[in-house]
This record gives structure tokens, sequence and C-alpha cells, in this order.
């Protein structure tokens, strides 16, 4: 089962969707060389500045999960984005 | 259940792990206002050139799939990095 398949059946039809902006963004790595640092704290930091261009993220509305396992890594982003999005361009 | 949950269900304790260096990123996006031209596609490209910044990744091994739906869009990255990848920094 695919990420995408995961996402279809978390989302049953017929359930009323409430209007709410949300973004939610995860990157897996699966590392064969186990003993290098991770880049991904860095990709974290360089990730959200891409969002911020495009939408008005408060920092205090972005969630930040990551976890790391021997050989496989994930970092986890939910953002809640306001109603009425200040779209930056 | 999040994200997470399913990276750690469909990954199975006692499977013999491939040692293989793969990469997936997956960007959802529930959107309230419907009619408001997507970023997504910017971000994709956006996004690509961070994950660049840190391997050095041939785009053929790079395979995106976007889906829209009415309300919800979906970009995910399959990335497969070399077994020994160059690191860029």
């Amino acid at each position: 089962m695919g990420l995408l398949d995961y996402f279809r059946n978390s989302r049953p039809d017929g359930t009323a969707n409430v209007a709410k902006e949300r973004l939610q963004i995860l990157v897996a790595h699966d590392r064969a060389e186990r003993h290098r640092p991770s880049y991904l704290p860095k990709l974290q930091r360089e990730i959200l500045e891409v969002i911020r261009k495009y939408v008005d993220v408060d920092m205090s509305a972005v969630s930040v999960n990551y976890e790391q396992e021997e050989s496989h890594e994930v970092l986890e982003f939910n953002i809640i984005l306001p109603d009425t999005v200040r779209h930056v361009v």
C-alpha cells in the first residue's frame, strides 16, 4: 500500500469535511549507511522556509515530529493554516 | 492513526531489511478555498532543490505523483538514492 492509498483510506467518502486549511508534510528516509549524520534536521528548517514563501505560516501553528530508528528516520510536519490565509506570493 | 503509525505498521519487525537509500516525501494539503490556484507544483520544484543540496540525486531516480481532488491535494516524491551516495555537503 502506498502513501496515497493511506490518505485515501483515511478519508472515507461521505464524511462531512470541515473546511480547514491544513498542510501535512512527511519525509521518510531509509538509510543504508546507518552511522552517517542525518541531514533531516537541516532539511526541516529549509522545507519550512520554502513553505513560508507561499503561505504566511505562524510558527506556533507548526508541529514537528522527528523519529530516528536504526535504519529509518521520519520527519513529520503538521501545519494548521489560518482560515483566511494571507498568501505571500 | 497518524502518518508515523502508518510507517510503523508497514514495516513489521523481523522483516529482513535490504540496505537501500530511499527518500519518500509527501505533502498533503487540505484546502478550505477550493478555487485558489495551487502552489504545490511550485513547491515540488523547490523541495527538490532543497533535497539536492544534501544528496546528489539523479533526476531519473525521482518519481513524482501529484493528485488533486476537490478539497484535497497530495504531492508525493519517491527518490531512490544511489547505493553509495555522494553527499554534496
